[in-house]
């Protein structure tokens, strides 16, 4: 498994890659690499010929306040979990090899970027959509690989490829799930023990909205009501949202209809926790 | 010579091209050619082994009140230039093709979009960089080549490039001017007999500029003045800028040094002419 710590490495890699006749799927990641990393990296691999993983932890996707500082870096674990899964490459590089002066340039994706999470971390989607556009060209994959987990990212990404269109595929991979239902996250481990047994009410909650859209309720003002009735059960959970939008524009719905993205975000002490589930309001 | 109209067209065309072997340069234009993109086709020819030439009037990039809707597009002598100049592709899409949705994504450039036509024109760069993000991102170009003429656009482009990683190389070729120093723009032939005969006026202040620069002034504001009471010849010249900046971020200088980007905006009638010289003042 390659290393590179430098752009001019990867690119090579790359490029070495390419002139052999082999197509490139590339997951982007912060590392602290876990079981919903390994779908994405074994996705890739069977869409594309060899895989690229590339780990930074981007400083502008985080707002003042945020978890940066302490976001966990354990670098040799994250290598071996690359090179145990079969990926052939892996970019790690530093702050300045990514940001060499003041960055001034911006990705903004309108509308999308705004709701659900949004609202309570300004700043964030432009953090993120810079740095997917920086990484996608530098790296030069074919394809990239996002987990559903991430669903406002996943839609951001997705226009800022469609507007501005970057040559490469986005493929959504399935958010995998703790035996209880809870998202795996880089972020659970920071749960206490007790803060851990309790975030499932959040894919409870969720859950519910799935039986009652699928039993026929269009109104999204008594799905959320019963998500919030659950989500209620655990008084140390601070929700943030609780929305039901079109899954392709982030949209507000005041009806259920066609596909729907139920989405929840909230802090169980200092832990931000976010799940959603895609419900097609069509399929009864 | 190849003409594509849509992105899968120019695509296939440049893909066929790279597989052979080939390199390819790409001169991004409005069309309305001229003698000045004549000179960029002519620098891509050199550098590279194959030569593509965009031609999209980019709504994007004018603000209400420009001149989108009367800015000439003359397609078939277009055409024409571009054989008789070896260009082995056009790619002409439609306002459809480039935009078929609402756009919702945009390239920003702080600091180097605001000064100089960024105060006048609001918009028009963030307009700029996203098309010519999106027009790098279809043709997959090894190289882009811009005019001086238009150094602030060359600036953001620039910047634009670096801060995103984008793989290519862009190429900044020499303003090309009439026989009295008029830098060639597909706008002058707004320009009434009069105004046609008073415009080398700009450039004439800007000549001014380099004299006292290279003679030893180093303040900004003599110069700026001594330009202003040349410029002040033509009555019927509304200028809207004299500006001494640092050529690479645009940024204010109280006294000259380094490289100094000297640059005139104004309107003569309804036409707004821009103009501009860079100037080493450590070269004297």
């Amino acid at each position: 498994m390659q290393v590179a710590t430098t752009i001019a490495e990867i690119r090579a890699w790359v490029r070495k890659t390419h002139a052999a006749g082999k197509t490139v799927g590339f997951v982007p990641t912060m590392g602290a690499l876990h079981v919903g990393h390994v779908s994405l990296m074994q996705a890739a691999a069977e869409r594309c010929d060899s895989v690229v993983v590339s780990i930074f932890v981007n400083p502008t996707q985080f707002g003042p306040g945020e978890d940066f500082e302490k976001y966990p870096r354990p670098f040799e674990k994250d290598l071996a979990i690359c090179a145990q899964h079969g990926v052939d490459a892996v970019f790690a590089p530093s702050r300045g090899e990514m940001y060499p002066r003041e960055n001034l340039t911006w990705v903004t994706v309108e509308k999308v970027s705004e709701p659900l999470c949004g609202r309570f971390r300004p700043g964030h989607f432009r953090g993120v959509a810079t740095v997917c556009m920086k990484l996608f060209n530098i790296v030069g994959a074919d394809a990239a690989f996002f987990g559903q987990k991430d669903a406002q990212q996943v839609a951001v990404i997705q226009r800022m490829v469609a507007d501005l269109n970057m040559p490469l595929e986005i493929v959504v991979c399935p958010t995998v799930r703790e035996p209880d239902g809870l998202a795996v996250s880089s972020r659970n481990q920071y749960l206490s023990p007790q803060a851990r047994k309790e975030a499932p009410v959040i894919y409870r909650s969720l859950q519910r909205s799935a039986e009652l859209i699928r039993g026929g309720e269009t109104a999204v003002a008594r799905i959320a009501e019963q998500m919030w009735e659950i989500l209620g059960q655990v008084p140390a959970l601070q929700v943030e949202y609780v929305s039901l939008v079109d899954a392709g524009s982030l949209e507000d719905l005041p009806q259920v209809r066609g596909k729907v993205l139920v989405a929840v975000a909230g802090r169980l002490g200092s832990t931000r926790l976010i799940d959603n589930i895609v419900v097609d309001a069509t399929a009864k």
